[in-house]
């Protein structure tokens, strides 16, 4: 197998047969130590962090497939932190596509004028650039259309699919007493054009809260494998 | 009548009649003496400014008028300064409503991962947030919707009433060898909830190109009233 990628919290290899294999890091992103899922840069290593979070995506693309919802998902290996997935290509150089539940991070800190901290939102969907130098921006249906990224159509099918996602996802968290205030997901075109998640659902890409307070990833995965 | 509101570059009045009076004052937006039509502070003041800015404001005000476009313009006395108009609400504290035809300025600023300095854009329309402390965030349609600033059927036709008024200006400019790159406008409710375009158009709320070379305001104005 040949590495292709080095990103801030997996290495990614092509297989033989065509497929991916991504290695799960011990890294997190994070400012000044502190864990942050919108943050660019890698914030601290805790060790466990690499096999807590591939068990609990693991676990979220299983019911992700009995759900019928496409996923670049194949098998994954705990014991060596590799996940295998079907090629996908990103849109443009990458978005990030966000699901609100409650009111936090990056939504408090652009319209905080209109919005209270962990203020109940509708399953609202927003999508940024992954573009660390313009702190990714939040775009729109139009401007992703326009600039060729993403066509209307897939927008749709992007924003349904995401709240089919985070629906699943929030009921999971709520089975074992955590709410979940926002995701994260991306997405990729496989080979014949379908629209698929990719990528990872850990505890690094959600906030979820229990009675007021804040679950860090490691242990909102402790919380949902035991 | 009765003085109601002090804005950055103009004063606001309510007359007897229950109409209000906009008056031009010579301060215009920009940082570090420069203009800079999305700028949030005022930059410099101009002798001529109030006078030009309304003089060109009354000429495209009637030219929608004309086109049937709905306004909140009543009648404007050029030697006072003055522009008298009927009230309206805007949505939330503030939407500023841009439509481009060419990359420039914050589009550049949050786009230009995917969009080059120029590039033409199909009359582009973003909405964003009238909030200095947070930057002027832009803000999507299902947003503005969720936190309850414009329905969805009022978004739909601020966009269709924006591109068109863009497309106004744009021929005006055109006939006196000028392009319009962009323009800002601003929008509020009538009393019977019809949406009206409000405030001015004038140099500051564009920006226009002659042969590659930017043009200040003031020459804009005077260009189009020569």
């Amino acid at each position: 197998m040949k590495h292709v990628y080095s990103g801030k919290t997996k290495e990614v290899y092509e297989l033989e047969d065509g497929n991916y294999l991504l290695q799960f890091k011990d890294d997190v992103t994070g400012e000044n130590g502190e864990f942050d899922p919108g943050a660019n840069a890698v914030g601290l290593t805790m060790a466990g962090a690499g096999k807590a979070g591939l068990r609990l995506t693991k676990f979220f693309f299983e019911r992700l497939q009995e759900n019928e919802i496409p996923t670049h998902y194949l098998e994954a290996d705990i014991e060596a932190q590799t996940m295998k997935v079907v090629p996908a290509t990103v849109f443009g150089q990458g978005l990030e596509v966000i699901c609100r539940f409650r009111a936090a991070g990056s939504f408090l800190r652009r319209y905080g004028k209109y919005a209270a901290d962990g203020q109940q939102l509708d399953a609202f969907v927003e999508v940024t650039l992954k573009d660390d130098e313009r702190q990714d921006p939040p775009i729109s249906r139009d401007a992703l259309d326009m600039l060729g990224i993403l066509t209307k159509t897939e927008y749709d099918t992007l924003k349904k699919l995401t709240q089919q996602i985070a629906k699943i996802v929030k009921e999971e968290l709520a089975k074992k007493n955590m709410e979940l205030y926002d995701i994260k997901l991306e997405f990729g075109r496989s080979q014949n054009g379908e629209i698929l998640l990719i990528d990872e659902i850990s505890g690094g890409n959600m906030r979820a809260y229990t009675q007021g307070r804040y679950i860090e990833p490691l242990e909102l995965e402790k919380n949902m494998l035991q």
